[in-house]
Order: C-alpha cells, then sequence, then structure tokens
C-alpha cells in the first residue's frame, strides 16, 4: 500500500443547483491531498457507493428531513469501504465499514464525526455491495417501511411500484415471506420477469408497456391493502382507485416528480382515502436507526437461508458519477444503482 | 292529532343526477298518502332534517361508502321527529326520536327496518336540533375522528376548516378541552368572531378576507400537529406545508371539490407528508356506530356543564330544501344548518 501521504482523493463536488435534470454541469471534480487521520479518526478508501432518487432531493435547496447539500461541497452519499488507516480503537486497518463517505475516493472521518457518518463494521462475505441494498439503507426503507408503517397481514395484497428497484425488492421478498400476496410495478419486460421468477412475487405490472389500471385490475381481484410507493404520480392516484377498506399507503418517495419543473402532481384520487377509510403515511429511514441492527440480522439470515436475494446495477469508476446517477430517472438501472469507485 | 289516514306526505326526490351545484330541477316533489305502521313498524312526523355536505355525494353515481341515492327515491336524510303511530313496544307515540327519516314529512319506519335507520329515542331537552348537531352525525364524526385518528395531546397546534360548521365547531370545542391550542379556518368575520369568542378557539382565519398562509404563520408558531380538514383544495395544501413531524390530517370531507365539474385537485404537498413522516387518514363516522352511545354520553355531559355550545342555521319548510342546501357550499351557513319540516 502506498503512504497516505502519496495519496490523491478525486472528488465530485455540486457545483449548481439543477432544474429539472442534473446534467454535469451541475458538477464539479476537484483534487485534493489525504491527509492521516488525527486522534480518534479513522481514513476509509471507497469501492461503492449508493446511488439513490433521494440524492436529488438533496440538491435543491430548502428545508427537507435533511438540509441540501451546500454548493462546493462534496456530494453526499453512503457507501462501503475499507480502513486504511486508524487512530481508533473501534476501527482496524483492513476492515470493511458502511459510512456516509461522500462522492470521493477516500474519506477522512475525524472521531467527532464518526457518529454522525453511521460507520460500522460490516462483514463482506455476505457481499459488498448487499451492504448498500438489501442489508444497507434500501433494505431497511422496506424492512421498517413496510412491517412498521403497512403492518402487513397474511392474505392482503400489497402492491409495490419500483419493485426492481433497491427498495422495491425488497419490500416485495419482506411481504412473500410473511405471506402476503405480492404485484409489482416495473419498467420493462426483464425487469418484470426478474421479479416473477426470481424473487417470486405473484405479478409484475410493466408500466411502460402496458395498462397499468388492467392490470392492477387483473393481479388484485380483491383490491390493494397496502401500496408501497416509490413513484408517486399517476401511478399513485390509479392504486388509490383500487384501495381496500383500511388500506395502507406507503410514502416512500415520488421519483416521478423529482425532476419536475411544474409543481408536483397532487393525488387528485385522495379522496379514496375517505371512502376506504384509508391512510397515506410517510416513511424516513433514519428514525429507525437505533434498530437497523434488529433489522440487518432478519435480512442477513433471509440472504443465508436463500429465502431472499439482492440484486445490484454496478457502474465503475467515480468520474462516471454524473451520467450514472440519471440511471435512475430514467428508469435504466436494473437493481439496486451502486457506483464502484475502487476494488478491493 | 289528525287520524292517520287523513294525512298527506310531501316527499323531495332525487329527479336527476346533478352536473356541478345541484338545481331545483334535480328534484321532484311527489305527495303520498301515509299509511299505518305494520307489526313491529313506527310512523314518525319529521320535525328537523339535517343538511350535509355528504349529501351532495350521495347524489353521484358510482360505489362510495354508502350507495347513490337512486333516481326518483325519496332524498336520504337524517332527521329528529315524534312517532305518531307505533307497533312496536321499543317506540311509543309521543316519543322523539332520531333516524334516517329522509327528506319527506313523514317516515314510516317497518320493522325490519328499524335497525337500519338508526333509529333511537332521544331526550328533547338537550335541544331537538341538538341531536342533529353535537350530539348527532356531526359530534360523532368531530368526536370520533379527532379523539381515534388524530390522538390529540395536550399543548399540540389543532386546525380545523369549516369550522363554524357542524363537524368543525364539535372538533374545535373538544380539542379546547382536551387541552389543545385550536385555530379555526371559517369563512367572515361573523363567524371568526363567534368561533373565538364564543366556543373559545385560540384564533380563527378568515380565508375570505384574509391570506390563509399568512394566518396560519402568525396563529401557528409551532406548526400543526392535527389538521381536521372539511374542505380540501387550496387550503388542505397551505396546511400541508405547515405540518409538524408525525402530524395526522384527518379527511372528513372536501367540500370544495364536491361540486366541481373538473377533477378533483389533489394535494399537490402530499409529499410533506414524507418529509414529516406524518399520516393523512380517512374517517366515515358509520364505523363507530356501536360506539356513539359513548360520545354522545359525553358531549351532553359537556353541553350541560356549559362548557360546550352548538348552534344550529334554521331554515323552515320542506319546500325550500333545494335552496337550503345549497347554502352549504356557498358557505351561507352559520352552525350545522338543519331543515324544519314542521313544529312540534
Amino acid at each position: 500500500m502506498s503512504t497516505i501521504s502519496t495519496l490523491s482523493n478525486h472528488q465530485v463536488r455540486l457545483a449548481s443547483r439543477p432544474v429539472g435534470l442534473p446534467t454535469r454541469a451541475n458538477w464539479s471534480f476537484t483534487t485534493e491531498p489525504v491527509a492521516e487521520p488525527g486522534p480518534g479518526g479513522v481514513l476509509v478508501k471507497t469501492l461503492y457507493l449508493s446511488l439513490d432518487p433521494a440524492m436529488r432531493g438533496w440538491m435543491n435547496e430548502g428545508k427537507s428531513y435533511i438540509p441540501p447539500v451546500e454548493i462546493g461541497a462534496v456530494m453526499r452519499a453512503g457507501g462501503v469501504g475499507k480502513v486504511i488507516a486508524s487512530q481508533n480503537p473501534a476501527f482496524a486497518v483492513r476492515d470493511y465499514v458502511s459510512a456516509g463517505l461522500d462522492v470521493q475516493e477516500y474519506c477522512l472521518v475525524p472521531q467527532e464525526q464518526l457518529k454522525r457518518s453511521g460507520m460500522f463494521k460490516i462483514d463482506p462475505s455476505a457481499g459488498l455491495t448487499t451492504w448498500l441494498n438489501v442489508l444497507g439503507m434500501p433494505g431497511m426503507t422496506g424492512y421498517f417501511g413496510l412491517l412498521e408503517v403497512g403492518l402487513p397481514k397474511a392474505g392482503e395484497t400489497v402492491v409495490v411500484s419500483g419493485a426492481a428497484g433497491a427498495v422495491g425488492q425488497t419490500v416485495g421478498q419482506i411481504a412473500k415471506l410473511k405471506g402476503c400476496r405480492v404485484v409489482g410495478i416495473a419498467g420493462g419486460k426483464a425487469k418484470c420477469d426478474w421479479v416473477v421468477n426470481e424473487l417470486g412475487f405473484d405479478a409484475c405490472i410493466d408500466y411502460k408497456n402496458s395498462d397499468v389500471r388492467a392490470g392492477l385490475k387483473e393481479h388484485c381481484p380483491k383490491g390493494v391493502d397496502i401500496y408501497f410507493d416509490n413513484v408517486g404520480g399517476e401511478i399513485l392516484d390509479m392504486v388509490l382507485a383500487k384501495i381496500t377498506r383500511g388500506a395502507r399507503i406507503i410514502i416512500c418517495g415520488a421519483i416521478s416528480q423529482y425532476n419536475n419543473t411544474t409543481p408536483v402532481k397532487g393525488p387528485a384520487n385522495y379522496l379514496s382515502l375517505l371512502v376506504n377509510r384509508a391512510r397515506m403515511e410517510g416513511i424516513v429511514v433514519f428514525d429507525y436507526a437505533d434498530r437497523y441492527h434488529v433489522g440487518i440480522a432478519e435480512m442477513a439470515a433471509y440472504l443465508k437461508a436463500g429465502t431472499m436475494k439482492s440484486r445490484e446495477d454496478v457502474v465503475v469508476g467515480l468520474e462516471n458519477f454524473p451520467e450514472a446517477l440519471l440511471k435512475l430517472f430514467n428508469g435504466e438501472n436494473f437493481g439496486k444503482l451502486v457506483l464502484q469507485v475502487a476494488k478491493e
């Protein structure tokens, strides 16, 4: 291994706030020297970064559930990496960790920021990218969102949009394990086939090539008891028209609306909540941080038993970050989108 | 009292389904002889009928929480009346009752429909119209909606739209009794003054003559923890922009949208539910029917103690039903709207 002082850290920074889809002009690329950690600090070499729809929100000005990324700051991202220098007894050189590493090759985490970075050691045998997917934020979002907000009961019908995405694949697989009928919504035949044949969903509606309304009617003959919504827009309205009495709608995201340059389209069918005494509730995964270990343990057991799968779509190269991110918004990613920044 | 056989029953029937606001052409007026009740049946003389925003929904074709009123049928309405003939030991002549009486002067309820009509004896000393207001469906809607869906805690800020209406006045008064800060939204200075000065709300925003956004900012400095929504539309969106983390929005109605000839306007700010981990949930009062007696007992105690008020807006004359109903949609009614069909 080279000595720390000879390393350069390539970084991707937010250069300007995008209007609509982010372009390469919204990013700047910088190079900095890498510093040794101070007392209690840890230096991590980034291996994989998680690319998520929520990133689009962090690029906007204004209050949300976390502050926006400042102009000029390294773009925020979670990732997995390897400790290459440590002044902290909790982390040893060669440990694999998951943490907020941001879009850069090396992340120096001073002692006072360790907790905020969420850094914890991971078992690489589960697969490093799995820790950004089923065992990571998306997995925890699906786990706590479905189980604690959705409250699924065996025999109920669960619909999940973005079914082949990171959160969607987790939600659907957990719902199947809990005895529900599961109907996915995804874009394209390949994703739909994978969701049904590999993940064991009961059906998957191809929103790009078929009529979603007709698909819901066909595959949810008893209506929709739980809808886990990652997309918003027209599909949310179509599902609202099919919910059952006492239905639960988990609002996890609205990827169809994130790059709008016009106002967000509100769900015109929201009065279906009244007619059906139904509930629509938002979820932010960070609220469950003190219980991630519970979710991770359960998901890891499923993975080990082979009753759950984790699929990632890997793009290679930090320099490809701007284009890689866009795959989320045109629906090109197949599985959880991750950026490989370095080989181990 | 005249003998039953000499009486005529004037009725208001749904002649056609309205597009937009109902007009007189949507109604027909019929007269029928009055029949003696058969074994187990009860004949009631209508005194007051409840006019409610929900009636507009019942006039539309299509599935809702109850079936629509059929074309040619007597319009559905709850009311209070006096038993004038009975073949049922549970109801004696001269008893006052609350029941589904429909828009007509006399209601013959056969034994097999007694339960469905919801008929029960009432104590006239509380005021007959009070049984259509605070002690009736609107009161129960406010009581169960606020307490069981809203889950108010002392010190929280509760906003209620349609604050001077039947449900709104109940919600606000209960919320005050439970120790909340209560901000109403109503149309016009007179209603706002009444809500604050007579009912004891902390503030009331006049949506007809002031800026609701500014009013919410001024009167809800800590944000909105509970919003009891009777109106929908833009006001729902404005409140969504002000909700706190974990807020509850009770969807009771959307009077601003009921006469739309264009699609319902969905709440564009619904993603505030995500950011704030908040919940939007519909309520239909009929679900609590087996516990109305609990709500009625509590409300009756407040009324007796003078800690709750009940205000009704009385329109006289069955023949004025078509125009009276419209008062709900232009906001003309001041207090719970009732139609006096006969004097006692």
